[in-house]
């Protein structure tokens, strides 16, 4: 029996932007590259084309390689910066050193040299923390600075802010390497094009998400400095992130970045934050401490209220110690879904209390 | 703007399977299953579903994990096979020894013990070439057989090879893992079910190809004794394996296996491999040594033929030194495809001699 | 021409106990052993009389496994108990973490899970702080509490203290591993046997350190409860731990615990360092915050102090930012080097104030 | 109790050159080194008298890297001649491929691509074999050739077929590491200086073995061509072959090469395997296939012949299948311990037939 639908299309939840599906567009650009054969592993048409994409938004300089999903793009990208004798340096919040299974050392070797940050957001002084012994056996070197934007905890760095860590880092002899899985929410947030934070400030790879955005899967691994990043070919191949039919990745790409759809979906994801965020913020009960800047909220609440609301929307309890709890929106929340939550919450607050 | 086709719909090589596009059902099923939110990272109602629609070809043991592609199958699941003390026995035709980049080394620490195999197939008395030194700690352990069905020469076993392999290996206190990038078209050509030579023939674990045989990604590792596979959840995470949106793997896989599409799509695939082999087998100049089971044909010509055909077909030259050639066919391959590839071979055989 | 000294036998510093040579009665043995041939990688008869020294010691369970030096017994041992899923807590200040060169991630693949601690001693709270998520493939699963004793800044867990972690961590699911690079300064210091804080409190595999004890070289890893250790000796080898000659690891270790020699070289290397410390303690300028229980010194000095002193003495900084510096003492300190330095430090207090 | 002699100091068997115990003059230089304090980790005055005695042997350019063994030497090289994308060729009997546990796949992530080899000698054609694709990420790059000298089956390279191998390595871009565990023995058979099958043949980086030489432990990397070999010092750490006390692996290597002993206990072991070859070779019932060129014999004898002779001598059964033993000596066999063997071994094929 063909495959039937088993899921409400309606229901959404404040869990994660992964939880949503393909926007339309990039669905019907799927079909657009369907249909007879092209070169397998990237050697099509639509992967050829997405490279003048990636010019247009990040200079002359850029090479785009289309990968499977985020941990497989930082992974590649790290060991492509990285000698056999190389640590990383970032903060303790970053989803390579939290959130990926220990991949990066795991499968890569590579060690971290983590830093607290309270907001996520490295500075040449957090950096100095981790940044020194270049030269001594007994301690891997530090060679990149890895940091993300927007962050795992919802803020941006500002273009300056992150020329600053830029020029801290190369003056250092290090890399920079900026995980952008959520890359266009910080762009639609500051209002700034992509490449004022990346190619502009300095960045020597990045990543830039796909699949948060909008995409059935697909993330890109971007290298400015060619003289950065070594092997990314191969290093893609022996990380099991390169797609046989990469057509299929880059055509989502084009449609998501030859338009400004990647764009739209931030922004509104973003809007739906804000939304939530001046709905609850002054409610009582209720502690947001970390700056609102992307399209995440960490709230602290009473515990009961927590559980209460868990049994009715989906969404994560981000530090069970302190009850800490994140909501995120996406491309396909709704206006009315923030109003309905944010009803909920102040419900199962006044209840708590 | 929206991305345009860049490619002629109409045109099909005999390089690979992996250059078709996506099956038209299996599109349709991606496009059931959107929409709304999904809990990411497998704990969608389809990967639920998936689980029923594995067991129900390959038994009530059998637990499926639906990987992006087939070196991250293989790796991922030879991993979970495997302590750090362990090595894999394969011929040195295995896909895991020769078109990996060297992904099970360079990533996973796996030691490959290989054994020649001049039609991709292991036997008994090939593995014992290297299945010794059990207890030799100047020895990795030889602890996983690793076969693949059909072979990457396009050869097939026979159930009853598969299970002498497997009693030989669990003798031995080995396991056995099989690559089953082309499963379908070697349950094509032996005219049984799937499970004939897995669950039936005492196989651990194997993968399932789902590109090759139509998908837009995704291939699937299933484990049938879960003793011999450990860690399999995290190993898929730290491998860069977990899909966050997993619900458009899954529905593929049911769109392919839930029906009799794998089936249609493997047998069509391997009758236009027979129909073009029958057409050349007997030509003046052509030598085809290697058995054609699958949908590939390996084949040695003069050099000139070889290099005017490749004018007029894309196909690759697998053996540069005997000057064998490698032609595959796919689920979309016509009859049209075949008669004019057919043709055009005579033709530059003619001219060659 | 054969070698001739090139150093003053009678200088000795204060940087490191690895700074000492050979202790006589561990060269004499070394003798002891020479002469004729015996099995090669283990399994001499020295290697086999070690075991029951090491039963003398930590109770029948002890299976010991000579290695070369301490990074290797740490890497070998940690690998053997954790599946490629698997993280490790320490402190942060821990010897795996900052002066292995990266070696646990770079060459087998352990994530770190790291803890602040100014004494660098682990707690069932700090335990607690990374011991989380046991379930959770998005994180590297906590198997392995690594403590070491005495520690890396000179303080000593009481027995009680290891007890409550072990019980801790086992009733967490956790193993415990501790680093016994310095033992038997430990045990010196705590006036107990070395078994009071490793078999009799629950520890499941430590290292014991020759080396810093004044061996040539080699460090010994024990297993106290085998079902937490997977792999050993395969691991020693892959490790490139295994030594070939091992007959002269083994009968040093033999001269070292099947004597006193351990306690007596042991014991005078802390009373070396309490006569500095009582010498120094109460000049004007110096600030000694970290206990001082073992054969370390970790001292805040003003920094022309520092600098005229490091050209009288070496010894390391050991925090560039504070610069706090460290002072040890090893089995051939004699009073008169300690009282030498001690008249040295007070006067450069002194000129520096 | 300190340790007694608890085995036979006039025993010897025919099992291993590792079997043999230190010495006398290298064991007079460790007490020689002995006393006082020398810093660590390599930056002691032995360690830097070293590079001079390496230098007069191996010309200016080199600079050598003690380490602990011979695994550890290769894996240490090795890992430093390569990059995460590069593979290396070797005989498929080589010691990295058949004898160290898989070391260097398992802990360095190394690829090895094996072609078969009688004689355990490469030539260009055989590296021919696997020595393709270095733009093809589906296959790892081949970097490296290593070949070992004298070999792991005994024969030995002249200098003109390691220069032949280094012109067609380099020609094709390829670096070449030299696995010198017995290099001595090559050069004693050969009656070259060892600069001659080295430095003079254009070997990038090789391994110098003290241990199967006389040494108590220690082997020596050396690197011939800076430019082929990156991070030594941080991957001879990371690798757990840093040694502490160095002074005492340099005084060692002084020992051996600042004189003749090298020479001296290397023609003597090849002078008894010759003398052995001469007393068997043509006795009814044995058969020897591979030149016998260094310090070892590889023959075949009655099933029964190997079973009688090893009650009586202790060596080694290279291959099962065949049959075929191992006899080896070393600087310690005597022309009795010859003698000796040799009737016994005319006893039992007398007694076999």
């Amino acid at each position: 029996m063909t495959p039937q639908r088993r899921h409400d299309p309606e229901l959404r939840a404040f869990a994660s932007d992964n939880y949503a599906g393909v926007h339309p567009e990039v669905l019907a650009a799927i079909a657009v590259a369907n249909g007879g054969h092209q070169v397998s592993y990237g050697e099509d048409v639509y992967t050829e084309h997405l490279q003048e994409v990636f010019r247009g938004h990040f200079g002359p300089s850029a090479e785009v390689f289309p990968v499977f999903n985020g941990t497989g793009a930082n992974v590649v990208a790290l060991q492509a910066m990285m000698d056999r004798r190389d640590a990383l340096v970032c903060a303790e919040s970053a989803h390579v050193n939290v959130d990926e299974g220990g991949a990066p050392e795991v499968m890569a070797g590579l060690k971290l040299l983590t830093v607290p940050a309270w907001d996520g957001k490295l500075t040449p002084e957090l950096i100095d923390r981790q940044a020194y012994g270049f030269d001594n056996e007994h301690r891997a070197r530090p060679a990149v600075v890895s940091i993300a934007q927007s962050t795992e905890v919802g803020t941006c760095y500002t273009p300056e802010e992150i020329r600053a860590i830029c020029d801290h880092a190369h003056g250092l002899g290090m890399k920079v390497y900026l995980d952008g899985a959520r890359l266009a929410n910080a762009a639609a947030t500051l209002g700034v094009p992509m490449r004022a934070f990346t190619t502009d400030a300095g960045v020597d790879a990045f990543s830039l998400g796909g699949t948060k955005n909008g995409l059935l899967f697909g993330e890109a691994v971007v290298v400015l400095n060619p003289e950065a990043v070594q092997g990314m070919r191969y290093l893609r191949k022996t990380s099991m992130q390169l797609a046989s039919k990469m057509r299929f990745v880059s055509v989502q790409f084009e449609a998501l970045l030859g338009t400004d759809l990647w764009l739209r979906s931030a922004s509104h994801a973003n809007a739906m934050t804000q939304r939530l965020f001046t709905a609850v913020r002054d409610l009582p009960g209720i502690r947001i401490d970390r700056p609102v800047q992307a399209n995440q909220i960490f709230a602290v609440l009473p515990p009961a209220a927590t559980e209460a609301l868990q049994k009715r929307f989906r969404f994560y309890t981000w530090d069970v110690q302190s009850g800490e709890v994140r909501w995120m929106t996406s491309f396909d929340t709704t206006e009315a879904d923030v109003d309905a939550f944010a009803a909920a919450i102040a419900e199962e607050l006044a209840a708590a209390l």
